[in-house]
């Protein structure tokens, strides 16, 4: 019996997603609690991808298998009676036995906060604190480059060991709400650290020390040696997945 | 030298505003760095008010006698570094000796946030997950029987030992934004627990619990056993003082 679960979770205190030992993330909180409903059975549960420590994710989904038959509803009620409180089930529903939660994603969507008035100690955790001017609509010109289909090896980690680092992305947005600037991407896929490297990029052009053009000669370069200041963990949302 | 501060908190991590001894408070955190750039001589900083553990502020107010003048971005730019990330100075001025962060105030503000929607995580610090339908319209015309002068005996705690409990309230308000519910008041001044009390009560009437007409029916009963269900810190906020 496959399940497809969609969930959010403030990321602040965890070591991000992916089990590691002897520290908390949200796959070994997630496998813990799924395991004990699948009548303490270990099972492992499978999400669309990993976030890193301090991101957070508005609709991640995952899947699972459990040996049992489970109505969604209680699913769903006994997972959230025993996940921590930065970890909440928002829906269940029984999927074939085909469906991936990684390997049939369509499209995600990533959202980045940044506020750029006055610090704010209850946000602290869940915006990026810049609080300077930020010529945003420099900004705006500037994101429509990273629209297509690029290698972006220029804004991947190292540690990202993927061969293809082609991804096509489909929609870029950049809202201004008082002193809150929201930078949204959809695309097929996402690197470790593309799009908080993006963003350090767009960063640096809203503040004047980089050039708009700038964006196209990064992405032709195909290297991680551009020194871009990577955008901080704490304005990272994984908003949704479609499939 | 008297100074004014303006400053925001986070109350998640705090038992509150007033020193206690061996607990972590916010008037204990903003007395240490006062006192360090005062010459380290111990300082005393009185705010507009007390706020309970877990309630936050966006604009709370106090003053400060300093032996030394230092010009007021300097005495932002000291304190922001010596607090914690919790707590953050908005604005420092210069005021007359006869200013008094507790007794000049003439009005004050206090917010409370509920979310009627899906849990979420990024947000339990922040606001009372309340999590079902709420009549809005219900409470809307109750929040009314809040307004003008009232003694409020039945709405504060019992550990509140002021004499007089007649405060004035001059203007509430209830908005819904998707699915959270923001109630606002304004009054001359407020009790401990009076809003969470009265939001509580509104929740119950909001749910269908009690009726519209015992806003006025508990007001006049002028006493503490009306077992309404206080709502919790985490969605309350003082918003402004005014002098």
């Amino acid at each position: 019996m496959r399940y497809k679960i969609t969930f959010s979770y403030d990321g602040s205190n965890f070591h991000g997603y992916q089990v590691q030992p002897g520290l908390r993330t949200i796959q070994n909180e997630l496998e813990k609690a799924v395991s004990y409903l699948n009548r303490q059975e270990k099972t492992s549960v499978q999400s669309s991808g990993r976030t890193d420590g301090g991101v957070h994710a508005i609709e991640q989904v995952a899947h699972f298998d459990l040996n049992i038959e489970i109505p969604e509803y209680k699913i769903k009620l006994g997972l959230n009676s025993l996940l921590p409180q930065d970890i909440h089930i928002i829906n269940v529903s029984k999927v074939p036995n085909d469906f991936h939660a990684r390997f049939s994603t369509k499209k995600k969507e990533y959202i980045y906060k940044i506020n750029i008035g006055e610090y704010n100690p209850m946000m602290r955790n869940y915006i990026y604190q810049y609080g300077k001017e930020l010529d945003i609509e420099k900004m705006k010109k500037a994101i429509h480059f990273f629209e297509g289909t690029h290698d972006f090896t220029s804004f991947v980690s190292s540690e990202d060991k993927r061969e293809d680092k082609i991804r096509t992305i489909y929609k870029t947005n950049i809202k201004k709400q008082k002193e809150i600037i929201t930078i949204v991407f959809q695309a097929d896929g996402f690197m470790k650290y593309q799009v908080r490297n993006m963003v350090g990029l767009l960063i640096e052009i809203g503040s004047g020390k980089r050039k708009i053009q700038d964006v196209e000669k990064i992405i032709l370069k195909k290297n991680r040696n551009s020194s871009i200041k990577i955008a901080p963990a704490e304005g990272l949302y994984l908003r949704k997945v479609w499939y």
